[in-house]
């Protein structure tokens, strides 16, 4: 049993949360918006507990699920508080306004960009990327175990979250090094594409992506 | 009913081949090495007739099965023979020493390579390069159909390569024009670098990546 926080209270936040208590993980919940913050800590029920932003960071790992763009700024925030934990980063740098372009430039990614700007102690890690909040929080699709991508410098921290990704009853998939994470969001530009476009009556923002067999 | 052709006689035409035969469409195997292209030919069976490189093209529709670095070699030797043609690159431009770089530089993508070499009467379309022979010829995965990722600048053509694609039992998916072959094409260094992995049972040669539900 694990202890893991979550930084933000969307859609995801609750996603992940779901998961993690599903695998009997406790979950601390750290949002800016504190009514948003304690409903969601309300519906989840036991195992999880609530706080500002800012607060003691209890998790060992700890999940940004907050939109491409916040997510500098929150290692920023907190800052040392990051250290020694295992930083995982869910964001899409994708150009909503088009979906026609990252917002990050080639040859780099949108969590290299926060691994650059958190605390040098901290293991930054791209996971979940791929995976959507009705899914994610269902844990499967078309009855299969979701995949969660993972890609990442520091094996210790891969580790970790494919244990709890695993326990969650997902299919952990290391994909590499860090800069992997370059073709996982270049590949979620063609699929929120696909979702946004009105052409694309089978794609809603509820698909997963999955390697089988 | 379509006559389509296919350049190439190794594993991804053999699959190509099969699934359209099992649309009723009638296929044309042009090949280098001619012992194989009869061989092939002769394996398929009813439907299919083969000849060497620089023969008559009769196909609408023409499949470059010949792997990434001869495409743009290809359309160059049959020139305007392409010329009204749908061409359908599948290649995957991935660095197969290491599995960490693409072969074409950012910003662009094997298929808009060929696309600049090609009959400026041909039209250009990515499709099939993320699927590998096995589950190709099988047509589906899971009990489920393949999906066919399609990028390209012609709605037409786009509209002739789904057509056949899901008369042969495969699910056809529009995502948008030729630069989102980048997106297809970077996903593939990722999924390939699995496949290599000696770290990654799971995956081998014969996977299949599907956007569900």
């Amino acid at each position: 049993m694990e202890q893991v926080t979550i930084i933000g209270s969307g859609h995801m936040a609750r996603a992940i949360a779901v998961r993690m208590l599903a695998a009997r993980h406790s979950v601390q919940i750290l949002g800016r918006n504190g009514e948003k913050t304690r409903e969601l800590v309300e519906s989840l029920g036991a195992g999880a507990q609530g706080g500002g932003e800012g607060a003691a960071v209890e998790g060992g790992i700890v999940f940004l699920a907050v939109p491409y763009g916040e997510g500098r700024n929150t290692v920023l925030v907190y800052g040392e508080a990051l250290a020694g934990k295992v930083i995982v980063d869910i964001s899409n740098p994708v150009d909503l306004a088009g979906f026609d372009r990252l917002l990050v430039p080639a040859g780099t990614s949108a969590v290299e960009e926060i691994a650059r700007h958190a605390s040098p102690d901290a293991h930054v890690v791209k996971a979940f990327n791929t995976c959507f909040a009705k899914p994610l929080e269902a844990g499967s699709v078309a009855g299969l175990p979701l995949d969660v991508f993972i890609a990442g410098d520091s094996e210790q921290a891969k580790v970790k979250v494919s244990a709890v990704v695993a326990a969650s009853g997902l299919r952990p998939i290391d994909v590499g090094p860090l800069r992997r994470a370059r073709e996982l969001e270049a590949m979620m530009l063609l699929v929120m594409g696909l979702q946004a476009s009105p052409n694309q009556d089978n794609f809603n923002w509820d698909t997963s992506l999955k390697l089988l067999p």
